[in-house]
């Protein structure tokens, strides 16, 4: 060992994101002085981060090394894939590489963020490019959104496959399926590691078609005898196409709601990525010229958003759309975890209005964009690859799809649970773990990014659950007493006016904490009054109600 | 219609929770001077209650009405069916008639409340019961707790059936299946109306049944080497003593962890209803002196309740149980809606332990205790009512359980879909919509009862996303000057110490109000100074943070 020839460097892997957590993707692929990044996506907060906004990754070690950082490579345009862009492109305005639809996706985003100067390269499935001593393919996949890729990423010391999202689907919606002959190729000529998604590996079997989606939107609409609504996540090309298709057999015309939804479908039909016939999108104001059985809205709000279209039009809030009576409602989608409710109380809003409502518990109106385990299994046995990493998924996504790869025959040892930040070093033969970088979640609120930590966080859940009530002590610098009756302010915590014998009896309770505490006492052994007069209120605010506010004493000395 | 005799009264169906929604079931039954109540549930509070404890029906009603209510019927002693118990005895003492594992489940509930002098009266499956005008049938019917039961309530215009929540399972653990014979004898005899639960509408065919659960158990317990650790509901009696026979089969010891897993196996074994081996139980303290595959954990934690003991155990918070590798951890449940996240948490972590984890998404762990589509049209074939009454159920299930109905014959003028204090009222023939009574809603907080409104909760979600920032503005009284710097508190917003900044911004903002308000002007002119104050804070803010704390502003005039 001592006596070795000069080191090659190693390739390392190293994610900073989507792993452990299903959300803000992102990979880092560095050999010598050379990296790139593969993904750079955000997630939603979780619920007990009160008022955030947004979740990005801590992305230090890339600030750190940014002399390396050659280029950020997209598998596509979803927000777990994207939407940290704006975020790192201020701070690392390096080359970015993507299909044209996710970099479409990706402009629109920041001109929202009013960065213009980004270095934007559209790639296409099939091209082949080298950044450094990196050489990436593209690979052609298919996934809940147009434009998805899969990466080879060929390294001094092997090939990297990194699945990015997938689905394998026969019957894709723009007719080219999942690039399996590149992923046996790729299979047949080496492949150092596989770094594939989790997200479906506890569903067995293979996901169904989008084109099946296609055939239950045509059920509905033969059926439908009025408007028919449909919402929809924007960025789902296909299934927009499918329901424009749908609206054109039955000759409909079709409205589009939702400001996502306009700009994607102005975007994708810009591109060619979409093809609604001329003179069959409307306008929403010109709904009214229409009977309702001419007529399909495309909207958002499949998740129950509260400002979404859909919401609104529920809630008769929507300025050129009411649900009534007649109206056949689709939502085709199922709920992102965490929605459930949202999307059950539009559901039941919608009702109350008297529509017709299909969705995933009734009918056959969405399919997932990731792979099954039979599809899992497909794209391990062409790639065959020396190791695997499974990424893309919580914890336990992560555990079983390694099983999965070992029941396929992968050996123990071969296989590596990522960790975020956990360094993964690879050379020709081997790999191994070799320590960690900083990484982590950063927090997104209003214009702070960062700004928001754990203290923050707790003061707000403390907040969000009793209130508060803050007191103000006017007290003589002489005497140390009370100069005037101290003046009681709550929010959250209860209603003063209606509280009036347990506000009194707070007021004692301060009453009480000032004569231990100021009173006839000199000033300079006045530092503990704030914390006496809190315990004295916690105490008895909990005996009297079992509620225990956030309590700021606020001390003026006159 | 003016020359009528004179009229009889007629009965009236007061739903006061549980329809256009799943919890707080409560359903008045009022005919002349005697009225009745079925069940007494509580609910958990929704996601925008923040801080709420429990949420419980709107009894406004029934207190104007209290010379009336006769008794309190319980069908079971889940806590959408009691949860309101102690709250409503309180205020009304009336008799309680329930099996005696409901009254079991109650009496316990009453102790933490500290109520000692309720009426229990324990009825069994099969009894009949006159209260007032009513004379009340208990049907067995089987659930996903123990004692459960229907009611055939026969008024002076007609017999009502109330399925109460229920399954039909040819299997049960206690041998005794949902009395269908009595449904169908009630149906030949003539049925005035039905109410049934419409939990599970939306699935097609039939629940598995209760034993099925117990194969499953059998099958890991073979196949386990270390410990097994099993989570459950500590309600759902049959399901733990299938746990206990699966290791009693497998010469397991068992041993119970979590309060209300504790509290309702010594209630339920010392009633009868469940059955441990003598020297089987083990304390948990003694659980080191035996291998770990002598032992199975029933644990209380199955919705990955922050306290509960299985999280406490994932967490290596337990005081005497850790997760560790080996250990085969089952979940036998489905998350409540809501709670998936919470379920998903704990999980993972399960995971991070090493620990193998089966869930409802892997094996059949769990089955629901409510009815499908065929089970609910056996029960409307058999009891082939006049009129019907879906409950049980949001809006949409009410819609679709309405829609069952009709696809078996019923006509659309004899199906009522209720509203929570919608009066419906009924002669011998007819039926008809009649008005309605105060009903909805009351949140229990801590010791407040309906404390907590509308305004409190909107500041508790204010504070809950941007926090607040309370400014104490030191005026003199003669020139209207601040006397010093304004002092700046602020939770749950920023850190103060690490936006010196911002803070100066702030200062400077109220500087500027003060000068167009205060600064030089009589005193009674200042009425307005605080809104002046709070609005140029608000934009300051916002324009730096797009933020929008709660503003207190305090002025103190010396």
């Amino acid at each position: 060992m001592a006596n070795k020839k000069q080191q090659r460097p190693k390739l390392q892997i190293i994610p900073l994101g989507g792993v452990d957590e299903i959300g803000k993707n992102m990979t880092a692929f560095v050999y010598g002085d050379d990296m790139i990044l593969v993904d750079c996506g955000s997630m939603f907060p979780q619920e007990e981060m009160l008022g955030i906004d947004l979740v990005i990754p801590d992305i230090t070690f890339l600030v750190k090394n940014r002399d390396k950082l050659r280029a950020i490579l997209i598998t596509h345009g979803h927000e777990d894939h994207i939407g940290a862009m704006p975020y790192v492109l201020r701070e690392l305005p390096v080359p970015v590489y993507g299909t044209q639809l996710s970099l479409g996706l990706i402009e629109n985003k920041l001109k929202e963020h009013r960065i213009n100067n980004a270095k934007l390269n559209t790639i296409a499935a099939g091209d082949k490019i080298s950044i450094g001593c990196f050489t990436i393919e593209f690979i052609k996949v298919c996934h809940s959104i147009a434009g998805a890729v899969a990466l080879a990423i060929h390294t001094p010391v092997g090939t990297v496959v990194h699945t990015g999202d997938f689905k394998i689907d026969y019957t894709p919606i723009d007719g080219v399926p999942t690039d399996l002959a590149k992923f046996a190729l790729l299979g047949k000529q080496g492949v150092l590691c596989l770094l594939g998604e989790s997200t479906n590996v506890e569903r067995p079997g293979s996901t169904i078609s989008e084109r099946k989606i296609g055939e239950t939107f045509e059920t509905f609409f033969r059926s439908a005898k009025g408007r028919i609504i449909v919402a929809t996540f924007a960025s789902n090309i296909h299934r927009i196409q499918q329901i424009i298709d749908a609206a054109k057999n039955h000759r409909r015309k079709i409205c589009l709601s939702g400001r996502s939804m306009i700009n994607v479908a102005n975007m994708a039909t810009s591109l060619g990525e979409m093809h609604i016939p001329d003179g069959m999108l409307i306008e929403l104001d010109d709904v009214k010229r229409y009977r309702d059985d001419q007529l399909v809205i495309i909207t958002t709000g499949s998740q129950g958003e509260a400002m979404s279209a859909l919401v609104r039009m529920a809630m008769s809030e929507h300025r050129q759309l009411d649900i009534h009576p007649g109206d056949t409602v689709i939502i085709s989608a199922t709920p992102i975890p965490g929605n459930e409710k949202f999307v059950s109380r539009v559901i039941n809003q919608l009702y109350r209005k008297g529509a017709r409502v299909i969705y995933d518990a009734l009918a056959e109106v969405h399919t997932s964009g990731h792979a099954r385990q039979e599809e899992l299994k497909l794209i391990h046995s062409l790639v065959k690859p020396k190791f695997f990493v499974p990424i893309h998924g919580e914890y336990r996504h992560l555990v079983q799809h390694a099983e999965l790869a070992k029941s396929l025959g992968m050996r123990d040892k071969n296989v590596f649970i990522p960790e975020c930040g956990g360094v993964l070093e690879f050379s020709r033969n081997s790999a191994q773990r070799a320590g960690e970088v900083v990484a982590g979640q950063v927090l997104v609120d209003g214009l702070g990014i960062g700004d928001v930590g754990n203290v923050v966080l707790r003061d707000r859940k403390h907040l969000s659950e009793d209130g508060l009530m803050v007191a103000v002590l006017a007290l003589s610098k002489e005497t140390g007493e009370l100069i005037s009756e101290p003046e009681i302010i709550s929010r959250g915590f209860v209603y003063v006016k209606e509280s009036e014998d347990l506000i009194a009896g707070a007021r004692a309770a301060i009453e009480s904490a000032i004569a231990s505490t100021t009173r006839n006492t000199p000033r300079k052994e006045w530092g503990n009054v704030k914390n006496v007069v809190r315990n004295r209120l916690r105490e008895y605010l909990y005996e009297k109600t079992k509620r225990n506010p956030m309590i700021l004493p606020i001390v003026v000395e006159l």
